[in-house]
């Protein structure tokens, strides 16, 4: 963590910015350790040029703030107080009367914004999300140990999955089964909601998982994640249930074609569109270009989606300590909907492939 | 929802506004039914006083707004477009050269907010937080038919787990017990993260299910809520296993006691902080004045957290329509940890108590 706070000092002082306001609570975390969910109350990090940071979070949140390893100052207001007031009184004490602040102008809302310049007139906004985002991307040690963990976890949540298939189990069952088992093994939290779609729910890219059984002949879909302390992993595989036409197959190798392509290409210096290229290149190549209607991946860690995003027209360069996910996908309306996703950690000279469930068709009998 | 929309009009009317942002999901999915996971994207709902309201969406999302029931324009846009331009070319189309906008500024984020303020220079904006919080607050017949149903899943909930308690379970096994069975029967999400805590656990009002295990003389407690058509239930309940000690049960008989005295004091005209103050009062003369660290209850909806706030100072008249929460609670360390929650919609003179599970103190043998 203190690693972490010194680089974001150091752009500070390259920026001339006296103090940057982390209000998210993925980047709180990030600085600090310590995770929670701030609903409508204020969580935040006043991180100084010259001084020590103070974390500002809910009273009753205070001893947790200690626990998760945080040893600077921590404001803890009560629900009754204002937070604002305490700030205003640090920052005056701390700093010049029209400060430099850094703020996350994606996540900071308009009415916390507003506080802001009636409390500090003519304050100068920089936006510091970029240097977050930068930050954040790149995964050291500790982190990548922890997404290891989750990938496993959601390795096992699809093994755990496939098993759980019969002829008539719903959609919504075989999802109660996966996180039944993740439970026991104590697991609290997914990425997101996991779905499991089958048929032709599987066929479009956006469905939601219900009550439609399982039946020979589906295709069946899963997409999920699991959280390990406080980093998420993401998986999708495809399965087949009973026998399937020669179609649904050949739209399957495709997918998994474009997918091992891209994760062999993925080592730093190469640009993400390229990659993203190299898959919809091998999909368009077998006739299936208008069915893959998204981007290659994105990027995992504390968030399901952070940076870099995988696209065919980003053109930032990949580079080692990265962790994305590659997931091309083929959807066709009433024939398939197949996507195989992989979270995949950036090294020297290639890639580190994190979620190991088997990507060979597998049909169950 | 054609009557909830004209509600924003003569509101945005009297306000001479010409253009209302709604931007948050919560509240687009209020005025069109159509509800999503937008993430970094961009939804919103732009609503004329003079023309039909316009919804904005990525392009793959088109066809589910539609599904949802929305008969007005629908700009979908592809990854690769700047929404923002198509909206400003439909504004400029519409609109004076500056329009007064109303936005939502606890949702809007800075980015956003410059986004507009870069489009159209010069621009009024009127917070809408207040006026749109007052509509949610006052439920229409179909939220109530859904948060009925929401709360009767709650209700089977507890039934489920508290059938789940043996001796050694942990906790985590009977929420995954619980959430097996509500998938079962289609439910795809829950209003939070479903809580069972037991023995010291159960007495922080922020503990964190894991694998501990319930064992004799423990205090078990739920707190959970099911999503149904997108409205929240939230309902908590706290069982014994095995014997407990009179202090723990002089402690529920007084979380109870506060909760039914509050239950029966709520109707129209009444103001939240007396609702709060009874409570408080009859825990305070038990002499537990100091374990009841949290505010009476909350408003629920299509969030689980929203208005009114049942606080100790918030003046606010209860009016017919609402639904809110009451759920006081005890927590003293290495004794007991007691809340009951319930969920309550106001009526012409009264309440109806949505959630029904029975509050006598259980023991299970």
């Amino acid at each position: 963590m203190k690693q972490r706070l010194q680089q974001l000092i150091n752009w500070m002082q390259e920026k001339e910015m006296d103090v940057c306001f982390v209000s998210s609570k993925e980047n709180v975390f990030y600085f600090s350790g310590f995770r929670s969910e701030p609903h409508e109350r204020l969580l935040g990090l006043l991180v100084f040029q010259q001084s020590e940071p103070i974390l500002i979070c809910p009273a009753m949140e205070q001893n947790d703030v200690k626990n998760a390893g945080w040893e600077y100052e921590i404001i803890g207001y009560q629900d009754t107080e204002n937070p604002w007031d305490i700030i205003q009184q640090k920052i005056h004490q701390r700093l010049p009367k029209q400060p430099t602040w850094g703020i996350e102008k994606v996540h900071l809302n308009v009415e916390r914004y507003e506080e802001i310049m009636k409390r500090f007139p003519n304050v100068q906004f920089v936006s510091a999300e970029e240097k977050l985002r930068e930050l954040r991307m790149i995964k050291d040690d500790q982190e990548l140990a922890a997404i290891r963990k989750a990938a496993a976890l959601a390795d096992f949540a699809i093994e755990t999955g496939v098993n759980a298939i019969y002829e008539g189990a719903t959609e919504l069952e075989i999802i109660a089964t996966i996180e039944y088992e993740l439970k026991k093994k104590g697991v609290t939290e997914m990425s997101f909601s996991t779905m499991v779609l089958t048929g032709a729910n599987a066929a479009s890219p956006h469905g939601t998982p219900g009550l439609t059984k399982i039946k020979k002949g589906d295709l069946v879909l899963f997409d999920l994640g699991v959280v390990y302390e406080g980093y998420c992993s993401d998986i999708t595989r495809t399965v087949a249930f009973g026998d399937i036409s020669e179609e649904q197959k050949a739209i399957y190798e495709t997918v998994r074609k474009a997918e091992e392509t891209a994760v062999v290409a993925t080592k730093p210096g190469v640009t993400a569109s390229h990659l993203d290229q190299i898959a919809r290149q091998i999909i368009h190549e077998a006739g299936y270009g208008d069915f893959f209607p998204h981007r290659l991946g994105h990027g995992l860690g504390i968030s399901v989606h952070e940076y870099p995003s995988i696209t065919s027209t980003n053109e930032l360069t990949i580079q080692k300590g990265m962790v994305f996910t590659i997931e091309p996908g083929i959807y066709v309306p009433n024939v398939a909907g197949v996507r195989i996703e992989d979270d995949v950690y950036v090294t020297e000279d290639g890639v580190e492939v994190l979620t190991k469930y088997p990507k060979e068709l597998k049909i169950i009998e």
